[in-house]
């Protein structure tokens, strides 16, 4: 007998590897290349320390106005929380409460049956077509709810905001997430459809596109009912989880459009960029709207381009997976750090 | 038919107010009335902006290698979360997953129950006797775990580490946790006993004689065993929970040991001189080893001087519950802040 009977096992989460030696190119965790707004900078300076001997604000109500703003929504129409990671597994505790399976993609982020696991929710992947493309039929049979990513991920793979709607439509009985860690990139949000449909949840992130992956920010949008409930879910969890840095500095970068969007642009670019150098060099992929490529080669098997690259200090992520082990999904990076791949891999590949 | 039906609901907790508006005397969260370390403030001008765009380290090892140096165990014995109540609703989560009810104080930190019911973890609260104080057959019983503050929070008073001791002891099939959020202000830490029991689990904060509430650092020491599985369960949830400017700054603080010590002595002093005042003004209280007074006064309700201090801008907490309705809960402040609330109750109890 031991108190190791009443132990909640379970698999942990494998992240990216994350080299701390310099001079490694680190195109695995679809990090921003840039550094954030200058705006974040001077708030850095300009912060006060003295004032982290008291709480922070538990609504983050400067920064929850700040996106609400920005997004054209109502500020009770805004959650925020400690990246979406935590948005969403408060959301995966929150609405998938039922009996009946929770549904997302077979191939998609990595985090979503974990959740369902340490929550003991039910649930079905639904297998992507051979072009990585949803299947909307799949996601019209009884659920508990819904989960996918637009952009999907590791595939890059945009779907249009009408198949979203789709099935949203269908599901009045059942939240749809529709996580858009990776929209900015190119897609279309479905945030201007939360008041149309009170089930769907749409989710953002700092970590990608506002550079901020180091500050641990993520939002969901959706209506205030469900907004409501999520926040009950989390107060009774933990009141205070966006420190004031966080906040300080979330807020300061939304106010910076100029600068995100001149951001974007050039990770666009060099993303262009990178797929007509990649196809030249034999690599085969979907095509992608996010800030990495999900590539596989035509003759080299993507585990030994993988070890090649990795040895030689880039870093892109690769999954000994079923249907995508032979694929990579390589983050966009400075157009320095792309000439630098594209550099190795003619040599190696010849 | 709606997607409400899915929807766990729960009963959100509810805060201390936190009052927007310049010029309060705020006694009512247990925050520290001086700023952190200055060496907090170098951190926070020389931290690197930029650095943002990356993830944090999810194992925030410099500031858990710091608290390992610090209480002298070994880094895997430390975990570091978003404030102790992300700590403790992994603990929570993680090591009161039997069926056995849990057993913790009917008084103490109003977190416990809230946790307890979201997880759906069986509890039994077990009654302090009528001083406040422990009554050690409640924990000698059959039970799927055992959590208890020491101080205990609201009522400030201290057990024995002896009578902890006996607890774990006699509980060699449950994780007992003591929650040692106020043990600084007085009290003397279990952490050394951590390699005797393997069922021992210690928890502290940054938010309170760290003075470090607006920056979320909570952390467990434990054996490496525990703390693994704690871990495990963490990172199945989210990788990345601290971030960057916590950890760097929490860092800080560790390392600074003098003024945090010549900090909290102030505190102390500020405390055993607001005793004997509010003695003198009718007040009684058990003794208090934290950083505020649990008083109840002998012939004003508790319930009356706390409107009227709020009505003066003087913000203390009251409870409109059973057992301690009577009793307000007056963290110390600076010697000027107590002075100010003396002189006002010197007044208005005349």
């Amino acid at each position: 007998m031991s108190w190791e009977k009443n132990v909640r096992r379970v698999e942990p989460y494998v992240a990216g590897e994350q080299p701390k030696r310099e001079g490694v190119i680190k195109l695995n965790t679809n990090e921003c290349p840039y550094p954030p707004s200058p705006e974040v900078g001077k708030i850095q300076e300009e912060m006060d320390y003295g004032k982290l001997r008291l709480y922070p604000d538990m609504h983050a109500e400067k920064l929850v106005h700040a996106l609400a703003d920005y997004y054209h929504v109502k500020p009770e129409q805004v959650f925020v929380g400690v990246g979406s990671d935590d948005v969403l597994a408060m959301a995966f505790m929150t609405f998938f409460y039922g009996d009946k399976p929770i549904l997302f993609p077979d191939i998609t982020y990595s985090f979503y049956n974990v959740w369902a696991e340490v929550f003991r929710i039910p649930y079905k992947v639904c297998a992507l077509d051979s072009d990585f493309r949803i299947r909307k039929e799949d996601y019209l049979r009884s659920n508990g709810g819904i989960v996918i990513p637009n952009p999907n991920a590791p595939t890059g793979v945009l779907e249009d905001v009408s198949l979203f709607e789709e099935i949203i439509a269908e599901n009045p009985d059942s939240v749809v997430i529709v996580d858009e860690a990776y929209v900015d990139f190119g897609g279309t949000s479905m945030i201007p459809l939360i008041n149309q449909y009170d089930n769907l949840m749409v989710v953002q992130t700092f970590s990608k596109s506002r550079a901020m992956a180091g500050a641990r920010i993520g939002f969901a949008i959706g209506n205030e009912k469900l907004i409501h409930y999520l926040k009950d879910v989390k107060f009774s969890f933990n009141s205070y989880t966006m420190n004031m840095p966080a906040i300080e500095m979330g807020t300061a970068a939304v106010l910076d459009d100029a600068y995100f969007k001149e951001m974007i642009g050039k990770i666009v670019k060099t993303r262009e960029w990178t797929k007509e150098q990649l196809k030249r060099l034999g690599f085969s992929f979907a095509d992608s709207k996010a800030n990495f490529l999900f590539v596989s080669h035509e003759k080299v098997p993507a585990k030994d381009i993988f070890l090649a690259l990795k040895a030689n200090n880039i870093y892109v992520r690769h999954w000994d997976k079923e249907r995508i082990s032979n694929y990579l999904r390589i983050t966009i990076g400075t157009d320095e750090q792309m000439e630098k791949l594209v550099a190795f891999l003619e040599n190696y590949l010849k």
